[in-house]
This record gives structure tokens, C-alpha cells and sequence, in this order.
């Protein structure tokens, strides 16, 4: 069987390359007059550690996340309209990530600080809920899956996206109380799917 | 027969992801001073709803003008300067969204509204007539095509575009009177594309 | 003979779909309190003039600059350093004609008139002169380019470019004189290479 | 054995791409109402100097990063989740290379000469770093490589990449001294390594 996704692919892949490169362009340059000697841009790039932190964060999170498509559509062989909504949802949702990561890049230290790690929790959120789709709309036809792919496989994967929602959950909780936890828990989220998307893998080719 | 014009398409999907990510860049994020707590920054963010459905609206256009260029571009083997030049107009076309969508974020919600809706709409309009074009240059010749291709399945696509044209008109009129009606036809008008276009799809394989 | 070239091909068109769309950003949009109602909007639109004619000539210049670059690399096989770097010279200056138009845009229509058009002219000049470096570096040794391509299809591109080069100069000396004329050369000979450019692969294929 | 890494590629070849072309986006304009003529504008590019001197720098330097990632991933056949990861690194540096390259072209000609040119170095310290890990993890278990590899090429690789960690330490010791030079040894690794790469690959095919 041929496989119908080529396109989509290469398409989502852009999109994520794009929307992975553009995060650079929130690490603002001081304007020449604000800064007198190197001194002064040292303290200014320090100053600048939330930006430095939410550009590595969404980073590696749209890669890790890149990584993750990746391997769906490595077990999609076919697609249907269903399926290119729940694509382009999520390519919608990845480019959007730029913007909570302005947000936090300018507000984590300060006042805001709840309110910007609540919002960028949330589009993580978001996110999760449209791989969930994904998987839901393309696992529930076997005749659009890889042939020979085990209920096993499609299983595993399932629930790796799923036990994401509840600890999403608690992250957004925390983001009202120490908004530092809830960007741990996002980071130890991502490495957990780093480490574990792997393991699925394997556990396809047997 | 080869297919001639992979190259083309690689290039237009480039052009479709990069029109598509760059949206986010008009979503603004406030000056530090202007925001002083968690509240203030929740009211900005809500008084820049016209910004999100800009970002929303044209996000989903070109994503399904990305999916109709597709299935246009599986019924053309082989291509010559009319195409490409038809092509390279879709293309310039759909760069071009962004701005009227930057208008249409800004001024939306106030008394420029009708002018930005036209706007808006005439870039549709002008997308619509690109694509008529394509086609008509591409179907003119059939040994252009898909060896194959029906006249009947000719004819559907044909039609699929040629009945957006009287429907954006209408859409125009409405943007002097009521812009959001406006919006409520292109809106309507895509989601008919994304479900028919599926359906041209499939009477093709008969 | 495998081609190996294709990586080269899809780094280089990236770079040109990038350039392209990235253009559009030259295209600004007023601050909110600048503009009262729909007619202050207008008037502020069509006193942009100049950036909206910069915006179509570039696009359509790096363009048709890649479906040129595209039929070069359609006869080169093979690769070496030398065309490695002539190709990134090309791409170096395609990303970089963003900056002209800039200057063009936001200075065509006013005392620095000459200057502009003459640096937008002098970018064309050192791309055309980096597109006969590339065809000579690879002409030079028939072992690079594709088997069973002529001596006079070679001859034909060489001449095709280097015709250009007389005219481009024609166009410098023009910006100092009538501004307007050196733009409308530049779009002559895009014009030219477009509908040339076709009959060179023809007479390939014979 | 099939190649499997021909996604990673894609991905890559489409982030550096994107990170080539958006260093013009820091070539300012300058504001209308600074310019009165042609010669004001001539001298306000000339004093932007040390911008076209970053943007140059910038880019042939992640084009030669380009062409030696390209040549590392004709070795890779396999991947693993460290060689995923440090792929990513890399990545996610060479996107990073804008913002030092955007405060070298603002303060290169000034009081934070060194500091600037010094961040600049470190950038490129990082990403040297990041592709001899590269190289350890994949050459570490020829199984991932291309079968028929010989450990004499893995080692030319291998001191390729380890020969440039002492001489960038040199550069970043210039830094503070007489910044030119630092900026000079930059450059002259990378026209060692655009050279070099040529012969390990030609020395492979024996």
C-alpha cells in the first residue's frame, strides 16, 4: 500500500521548522543609546533570563513535539478530511506558540508572572488535545493505519498522549499558586515523550 | 508519463507553510511599562480579540487554499509559463494575505471596519479568480493532465471555484453594511471548500 | 548517472521561498491613533504606492530568478566546492534583496529617488553576475552537467545571462537620470528571461 | 540498508534555511523623516557597516555549518534518541546564531566591541561543541553509520571538528584584546572547513 501522506507531511514539517526558528525573534537587541559599554549590555542580557528561558523551553518543546508527528504519521498510511482538520488544528496551535512565549519572555518576572505561565500552559494544553484527536480520528479506522500495525502499538500510543491531559491539569493549578513548578512539570513532560516515543517505537517492530 | 512539476509543488508548499506561520508575528505582545499586573494584561490581551479571529480567519484560509492547491496540482503532470506564471500569481497572492490581515486585525473593531472587510475580501476575491485561472490554463490542454482525468471530474473543479466568485461578491456588498456578514460568508465559503473538496477527490478515483 | 544535486536543490529552494515571502513585512500598517476613519486609511494605503510596487517587482524577480535557478540545476549532475560556493553566493544575494527593497519602498517617492533605484539596480547586477559565475563554474567541465547536453544548449544559457549584464548597466546609468525607466528595464528583462528561459529547454529536449 | 534519517534531514535543511534568510531581517532602514536626500542616505549605510560585516559573517558561516551537517548525515544511516537530541542542539544553536549576530552588528563599532565580539565567539564554541558530540554518539556504534565506512574516515571527521575547539579558545582570547582578530579567525576556520569537508568526502569514496 502506498503510502498518502507524503505531502502532509513535508507541509507539517515546514510549518514546524518555521514556527521553531521564529522564536528567536522575541531576544530583543537594546537600542544603541541604552547601552553605554559592554557592562551595561552584560546587565542587560542577564536582565533578559526570561526570554532566554522561554525561547529554550518552546524550543525544545515544538521540537520534541515535531519529533512526536513524526511518529504518528509514520503508522498513518492514509488520510481523510477528519484527519487533515486535526493536522492543520495542530499546526495552527504549534505556530501560535510563539505568542505565550512572548508573553512569558516579558511578564514571567513580575506581576503577571500567574497569568503568563497559566496562558502558556494552556496552549500546551491545547496541544495535547489535538494530538489526542489525532490519534482518535486516524487509530479508529485501522484501514488508515500502517498495515500490520498491532492494537498493541496503537494502544501504547494512545495512552502516552492521553496521561499527558491530567498532568497538563496540575501544572495549570500550580501556575496560579508557584508558576515555576508548572514550567518543570512542562519541561519533565517533553522529556518524558523524548525518552518514551522511543521506546513505542521499538516495541512496533516486533 | 512523469510527473513534471514535483519541484514546483515542493516550492509552492514552502511558500503556503512560511504565509502561514508568519501570521503569529501580528499578534502583539504590550510594552513591559503599559502592564502592571496579571489583570491589566488579561484586559489587553481580550481588547485584541479582532487580532485573534484576523489570525484565526487567515490561518484556516490558506491552510485549505493549501489543500485545494494540492489537489489541483494531482491533476497536472506537466507544466508550462502559463502555469507557472498562474502559479507564481497564486503564490504572490496568498504572501500577500498577511497584510490585509494585519489591516483587518488593527481596525476591525472601529470605524475603518468596513474598509478593512473589503479589503479583506477583495484579496479573496483576487485568489479566487487566480485559481480559476490556473485551471482554465491547465485544463485548456489536457495533455497537461493526469492521463486519465474525465471531463466530467474536469468540469467539477471547474465548477468548485467558478461558483466562489458570485459568493464573494456578495460578501463584498456586505462589507459596507454589515462587515461581520462578510466574514460569516469567506468563513463559510472555505469550510465548503474543505468538505467538497474531499468529494471531487473521490469521484476522481471512479 | 545519479543526480546529486537534489539536497543542494531543496536548501536553495527554501532559501528562495523564504526571501520571497518574506517581502510582505516591508508592507507596514499605521498605528492605531494615526487614522481616524476608513478614508484616512485609504488615503494612508495609496500614499504607499511605492511599497506596493517594490513588493510586486521583488517577488516576482526572485521568482522568476528561481525557475531559472531550477532549469540551471536541471543540467548540472554533479557538484564540486566551487559551484557549492557560486550557488551560495546566489543565495546570499537573493536573501539579501529584501534590504533594497526596503530602501526602494520607503524612498522611491522622494529627494533620494536615484540612490535607491541605483542600489536596487546594483543587487540584479551582482545576481546576474553570481548566476554566470555558476554556469561557468559549471560548464567549464562537461563531467559536472547532465549526460548528452549539447555544446549549443550549453552556449545558449551562457549567452542567455551574459546578455544580461550590458542592459543591467544601461538600467544603473538610467537611475541617476530617470529613475523610473531603470525599474522598468529590470522588469523588461525579467520578462525576457521568463518567456526565454521556457524556449532554452525546448531546444533541449530536441 | 535503507537510510533512515531522511525526515531529520528535511527538518534540519529546513531550519537552516530559514535561519539563513532571516539575518537580513536585522539590515535597518531608517526612518523617513531622518533622511532629507540620497547622500543622507548613503551615509547613514555606510555607518551601518558592522551590520553588512555581521551579515555576512552570519550567513556563508551557517551555510558552511549547512554543508558540513549535509556531509556528517551522508554518514548517519541509523538514529537513535542521543543522536535525535543532539541533532537538535544544533539546531537549536544555529537558529540561536541571529541574536549574537544582531548585537555584533549594533556594537561592534563602539565601547562593547569585545563583549559582543566575545558572545559572538561563544555562539560558535557551542555549536563546534554541539557537532563533535554529534559525530561521538553516532560514530560511537557503526551500526548507525553508512555501511562500509572505513575508521579512518571516522577519524578525519572526528579530528575535523576537534582541531576547531583549540583555535576558537584562541579567538575568544582575542576577544578581548584586539576584537578584529577574533572575527578574522571565525572566519578563516570556516574557509578551512569549506575546503576540508571536499577532501574527506572525496578520500571516503576510495
Amino acid at each position: 500500500m502506498e503510502k498518502e501522506t507524503l505531502r502532509i507531511e513535508g507541509f507539517s514539517d515546514a510549518v514546524f521548522a518555521i514556527a521553531v526558528t521564529l522564536l528567536v525573534l522575541d531576544l530583543h537587541v537594546p537600542e544603541k543609546d541604552a547601552i553605554k559599554n559592554g557592562s551595561d549590555l552584560l546587565v542587560y542580557i542577564e536582565n533578559q533570563w526570561p526570554a532566554f528561558l522561554a525561547f529554550i523551553l518552546s524550543f525544545f518543546s515544538i521540537f520534541i513535539m515535531w519529533v512526536n508527528h513524526h511518529k504518528i504519521f509514520k503508522q498513518i498510511y492514509s488520510r481523510n478530511s477528519a484527519i487533515m482538520f486535526a493536522n492543520g488544528l495542530i499546526l495552527f496551535l504549534v505556530s501560535a506558540v510563539s505568542y505565550p512565549t512572548a508573553l512569558l519572555a516579558r511578564y514571567f518576572d513580575g506581576e503577571a508572572s500567574s497569568v503568563v505561565v497559566a496562558l502558556y500552559t494552556w496552549i500546551f494544553v491545547f496541544i495535547n488535545l489535538a494530538y489526542n484527536l489525532l490519534w482518535f480520528l486516524a487509530s479508529r479506522d485501522k484501514k488508515l493505519l500502517r498495515p500490520g500495525i498491532t492494537d498493541a502499538a496503537i494502544r501504547k500510543i494512545h495512552n502516552n498522549y492521553l496521561y499527558g491531559l491530567p498532568i497538563y491539569v496540575i501544572a495549570l493549578i500550580f501556575s496560579f499558586w508557584i508558576p515555576i513548578v508548572s514550567l518543570m512539570i512542562i519541561l519533565g513532560l517533553w522529556i518524558f515523550w523524548a525518552l518514551s516515543s522511543g521506546k513505542i517505537e521499538m516495541s512496533m517492530k516486533e
